[in-house]
């Protein structure tokens, strides 16, 4: 298995120092709406503005001090970029992320103000442009998902909602590479195998439900999703046999009910979260997973960085 | 005194399986922009969106069925008419609200779609009209703010922060007739003498910073300001004297530095909440408080009843 509850157990003591324990709530305003009782997860409210910083920096921990002096690059969509520039500030290195041109503009700033070098390109091309800045330079490449100690970072997130929250039975996880399920079903299972761990990906990109009906990793096409942080068009090859392992189901959501979520969550339950977090809200809505009155539910809001000038978007959907 | 702790205790016993004990965060997203170790009690998440509530239904509670059938009345800027409306529903009463022409559109709809009538008018005369359609009916009018049970219900928020967060040394409160500190500060300083009450009142509309000065409740002019709960022009004369007795000082904060609170509170502190209820965090970007880096400090983030549409002036603002 690509991470064990161990090395779950042995990221948290490392990044402890560096992220915040982020609050789980109990959101009674969303039960009606979603049809059961309702908890979030909220690191739209961790240091950073997403989960990220747990992977990135339980990776960047890992680096030896020859390795953190030619510098750290990610190709990223924004929150992992931000983790990355971020850890590598605090360790007194370089960062380069290379971003879609299409990311947006309040995730750019966000790296650029933590002294990190930006690159911009098309969204396909970024994990090409990152390796052959690697190789120019010999800085390390910290993949976005596709990593043990990247994976067992995010798996953080699930040790804490089974300490925060034991009477949960079901948790919701937003799903792109695979890295933030990966782990935290692995922890889930590990201490309470009976919860249910689902995923939910954008249905304009769902390369884990069509990989799983294929019984392999299968590459989909890119297309734009307003849900932009979920945007891997393949499962990370460490990532997918976790998931196989341990997940429950997938489901994948529509932009519209996408957009829904985070105007109930906003309206409703006054959190701000991005419309990548808001994927489990949407799947919910959508009537995606088998989920009835009386079970409780944990959806994971994995991040925040949305600006203000996005929301406008959501006066104009109905609930 | 005009409420004790024994009847702040009563009153959470009473409100207990109505109400929702709301989250006490440590938001550290927020403590280099307002130079504190950031807290903040989130009554925006409470049943109904506002701490009002609880006062409410302490008072609701206490009526008798022969009351309750002849209805409930209040003259409310909104939230107080949302909680009050909200209990008469519970409890199978007829409920009347007066509310100024000028609230806010999410705030009118939510108490009908309580099943209340709404009366609007102009804001001075909404306690008038509340009298006389009290008189006419032979109804029973709920003071949003000066009456002992009502005091007592929004005391239980003091008493839930000292509980949740003992550690917290300093405490800032939104001021309008003086309810909601009146309440608070009995069940604070009973609790933890050591710990600070501030009060922070629109500048507009600075009924407490003039009173105090007094020495005796006067009234100032109405006037507009963005926070549109805040309006009293009088001190409760059953508040005033928790006030003098338990409260340390006073803030009366500009209109534009309650938008840069609510901005930060909704763009780093991912929390939703209606200008009123940001008006701690102007207080203190203002620089009108005697607050330093190291203390504990919570915010009571009053209520969340705030449109979309009203988070497009937030755009403008500059942190």
């Amino acid at each position: 298995m690509a991470c064990s509850i161990s090395d779950i157990r042995a990221a948290r003591e490392r990044i402890a120092p560096y992220v915040v324990l982020t609050p789980l709530l109990r959101t009674v305003a969303l039960d009606s709406a979603l049809g059961c009782e309702v908890y979030v997860k909220a690191e739209c409210m961790q240091i950073t503005g997403a989960f990220k910083i747990r992977g990135a920096m339980n990776k960047a921990l890992t680096l030896t001090p020859e390795q953190l002096a030619k510098g750290i690059v990610a190709a990223s969509s924004g929150n992992h970029g931000r983790g990355i520039s971020y850890a590598a500030k605090l360790l007194g290195a370089r960062a380069t992320i290379v971003m879609p041109r299409t990311s947006p503009q309040v995730k750019i700033e966000a790296i650029r103000s933590l002294g990190a070098e930006v690159i911009l390109c098309d969204a396909p091309e970024r994990f090409r442009i990152a390796e052959e800045v690697c190789a120019e330079r010999g800085a390390t490449m910290v993949p976005p998902f596709n990593d043990e100690d990247v994976m067992a970072g995010q798996g953080t997130v699930g040790l804490e909602i089974m300490e925060q929250a034991p009477e949960v039975d079901t948790v919701i996880v937003p799903v792109s590479g695979g890295g933030l399920i990966g782990g935290m079903s692995t922890a889930i299972k590990a201490l309470a195998p009976g919860v249910r761990v689902y995923g939910a990906e954008p249905a304009a990109m769902p390369r884990y439900s069509q990989s799983l009906a294929a019984g392999k990793p299968v590459t989909v096409s890119y297309k734009a999703t307003i849900a932009d942080a979920l945007a891997a068009q393949t499962p990370g090859a460490k990532c997918f046999p976790c998931v196989t392992s341990h997940v429950d189901g997938f489901a994948a959501v529509d932009d519209a009910y996408i957009l829904k979520g985070m105007k109930l969550l906003l309206t409703e339950g006054k959190i701000l979260a991005e419309p990548s977090s808001c994927i489990g809200l949407g799947a919910l809505l959508q009537g995606l997973l088998p989920v009835r009155k009386g079970n409780k539910v944990c959806l994971v809001l994995s991040g925040g960085s949305v600006g203000l000038d996005q929301l406008r978007v959501l006066e104009d959907v109905t609930l």
